[in-house]
């Protein structure tokens, strides 16, 4: 069991919930778990999927917005599993009282082994993911013609997006939040799964390149791809977050609103 | 020969280039033409091929603002091909003499017949393209299948990209200007041609999805994706440019200068 210490509570969503999750960085949750989280839109009311939860920041947020919404999060490691658990304990969470819970699962468990992990197929109305990005993908790739084919990762994306059309409801809706440089390999993934995709740029700052896209979409659709407006982080100069970016990280406003 | 009441003479750049060129709609240049030069950075001096030239005016564009550049328009249509002539011989066009072309040359071309019809392999500095909306891909496909898979068109960019990747020279630069929905064919079609890509999404209001995206990238390179910040066309009322879009159309702005 984990020392005390090494652990806090923290406030999301201005106080509506709260998080017990390790103090080491790295694991802790942030602004992106809130902008996916954002992708849900107001009033729903269905069932969430949050893979790779850890704390379960993303699925809380959830939530505590759509007040009807059941959301499981799904987790990997044994300790963010603990921390997800010790999260709807919290007494300050009471309110969420059997709306959240938590599955032990790998994602990337493909078929029978998934199912029986607990995911099944085609059953939640919203899948979203939020992956890591500390993988093997990470490292520069000494193989020159790999990186030129545009295989930038290890295929992570791929295998949690496969997992995700697999246990996504007919027309279920996907969100992710990944890196703006992602693009290319997320297209890919969704091709066939996924439709009716719509792009969210996260820009640090008004003059600067994305740094995060959350993308969303709809299984089996077949809209078009829409490239919706940014949503920027900052203004220019200063630390303080836009007017935009505070609502839709506090909860107060969904990230394709407009 | 056409009747001359059926085509007008037009200004860009604030008057720094004429286009001779039908007066009937549809083809005529526009926006898009000059949005599509604002990818050239400014001080480029190397060969440029304007494919799908129509008049010239994306090609002139460039010409505008980088006075050591030397345009190539590449144009199917014979007519048009005679409009790029005569905006070439125009007198207002007189300080352009040398530096643009025409070549009457099917873009779609392979192999030794692109060659043979003047468009050498690896030897273009940056290679523009503004290809045609309103092929078969703009009618709706009866094989829903093939909506599935994302095969939104016919093909016509892959083919038009893949020109633009065999004349392109060593770690030259390409643009394109497309719509928006358009960004997964053509990355796709990128792929394994083109690196270091950079999108600018095309906004008409900023609380709209984006109407078109002007994509550049290099041939052979390896950087990563970059998603820029936007140009907005109009403000969210009004029918006036904004000044950023405004610089750009009239040449005295680099589309990705941020």
């Amino acid at each position: 069991m984990p020392e005390t210490e090494n652990f806090t509570i923290d406030a999301f969503h201005r106080g509506r919930f709260h998080l017990f999750q390790p103090a080491v960085k790295g694991h802790r949750a942030g602004v992106d778990a809130m902008l996916l989280a954002g992708a849900v839109p107001d009033g729903f009311s269905g069932t969430v999927a949050d893979l790779g939860a850890g704390a379960g920041a993303a699925g809380f947020a959830v939530a505590a917005r759509c007040k009807e919404a059941r959301i499981l999060l799904v987790e990997r490691s044994a300790e963010m599993v603990d921390c997800a658990h010790r999260s709807i304990a919290l007494p300050e969470n009471e309110s969420y009282a059997g709306r959240v819970d938590v599955l032990q699962a790998d994602v990337e468990a493909t078929g029978r082994q998934r199912v029986a992990a607990g995911l099944s197929d085609n059953h939640f109305d919203f899948v979203i993911m939020n992956p890591p990005f500390n993988g093997p993908r990470d490292r520069a790739s000494p193989d020159s013609l790999r990186r030129d084919a545009h295989v930038m990762t290890d295929g992570l994306l791929e295998r949690w997006i496969r997992s995700a059309a697999a246990i996504a409801s007919a027309g279920g809706s996907f969100a992710i939040i990944a890196r703006a440089e992602s693009l290319e390999e997320i297209l890919a993934a969704c091709a066939g799964r996924f439709g009716g995709i719509e792009i969210c740029p996260i820009h640090p700052r008004p003059q600067s390149a994305a740094i995060r896209i959350v993308l969303r979409a709809r299984k089996g659709a077949r809209g078009m791809l829409k490239l919706m407006p940014p949503l920027i982080l900052h203004e220019e100069q200063g630390r303080d977050f836009t007017s935009q970016a505070n609502a839709v990280i506090n909860g107060e406003q969904s990230l394709f609103a407009v």
